[in-house]
């Protein structure tokens, strides 16, 4: 993993001494916090490897998670062009909220659930922004699995391997035949059908999709 | 869509009378910019669905995009647990950051190149987070759909739709197996092959990954 960039020097930090820091989820890019850093949270972030903040309530330093054991490992810092803002990608080791939400900006007006959904259905599904689709989407995979619903066709999925096979098989063959030959909306659902059924195939295998976009990124030219 | 919500009368504004803004793109999930918005900004963004902020620079009113063209369409505002900041999730018709790079936080250090992509390969690659590997794959597949280079299996698979269709299929046989038998390690790179040749048919139809999670977004329960 590269060593993460020394900021210290290239961060303006305002009259407080503080610099905004955006967290956002390094596998599911989901923004989970808005806070700030000073100079020497920065450098405590270097060193160790974990979020250290400034609290502007508390006026003091805050390593993230240290009383919650909710850390979170910083996989890269990136500067914004005017250097002013830093942009923190994570790895949380849990809810990344003091409400136990997944995210800041989950709260209050779509409360995370137990499961880690994204809160009552209706409200989710209208307001699930695109990029949220295939982790929420896989939360659900890992959520039946771990507790399978009686008679729920992905619980199925998830406990039958070579059901979920045949099917990922069936569906290859309908985008095909879609792509081929048939409307946008039915290439877009028999896509939809063959990444549902792979994800399900994968986390059968306890595999998840930042284990394949990893592939991907190694394989990129 | 659903109406944006009312945040004025939700969100605390600071001593200047400013709550910061992180910009996201809704499709790609990208962290574009942070910046700040007034009562006024928020309220016009609300009434327009465009989005606009406050220049501290410039002490006024901003509309994003308003002198270049690159206005960002604004999806959903979200607020986070202590309401003293916000998130905006945007369609932007263009880059979001005054250097012409696609978010603020891509330059200085891994500046965007003409077609879009994060840079020189082997910075974008080691430092790709996973989220921001498909997105990275499809404006990829759009530059190569755009002006195929020679020789190119990529272009190939988007020229020609019979080759790429067969190639999903194949590649979901091999999943298949690897599910049933063999390595994690396998498992992730047929997976792999599935998601490249399946995003190659895609483009070949002028499909894109957001158009196929729209309907898994539709279908969810």
């Amino acid at each position: 993993m590269p060593e993460l960039p020394d900021l210290t020097d290239t961060v303006r930090f305002d009259d407080a001494g503080l610099v905004p820091v955006v967290i956002q989820d390094w596998s599911t890019g989901e923004v989970l916090t808005l806070a700030y850093a000073n100079d020497e949270a920065l450098r405590r972030t270097r060193e160790t490897g974990e979020l250290h903040l400034w609290s502007r309530s508390r006026a003091e330093l805050w390593h993230k998670g240290a009383t919650s054991g909710n850390v979170q490992r910083v996989r890269d810092l990136r500067v914004d062009c005017d250097r002013d803002a830093v942009l923190a990608l994570v790895e949380p080791a849990g809810p990344a909220c003091h409400t136990g939400a997944r995210t800041c900006f989950g709260a209050p007006d779509r409360p995370a659930t137990a499961d880690g959904s994204l809160g009552p259905a209706e409200t989710a599904r209208d307001r699930l922004a695109p990029h949220e689709v295939l982790p929420d989407l896989e939360r659900v995979l890992a959520a039946r699995r771990a507790a399978p619903p009686e008679g729920s066709y992905t619980a199925q999925l998830l406990a039958d391997r070579a059901f979920a096979g045949a099917k990922v098989e069936e569906e290859a063959e309908e985008v095909f035949r879609a792509a081929r030959e048939e409307s946008d909306e039915r290439v877009d659902s028999e896509a939809a059908d063959v990444l549902y059924h792979l994800l399900a195939l994968l986390r059968g295998r306890d595999r998840t999709l930042t284990d394949v976009v990893e592939v991907l990124r190694a394989r990129r030219g």
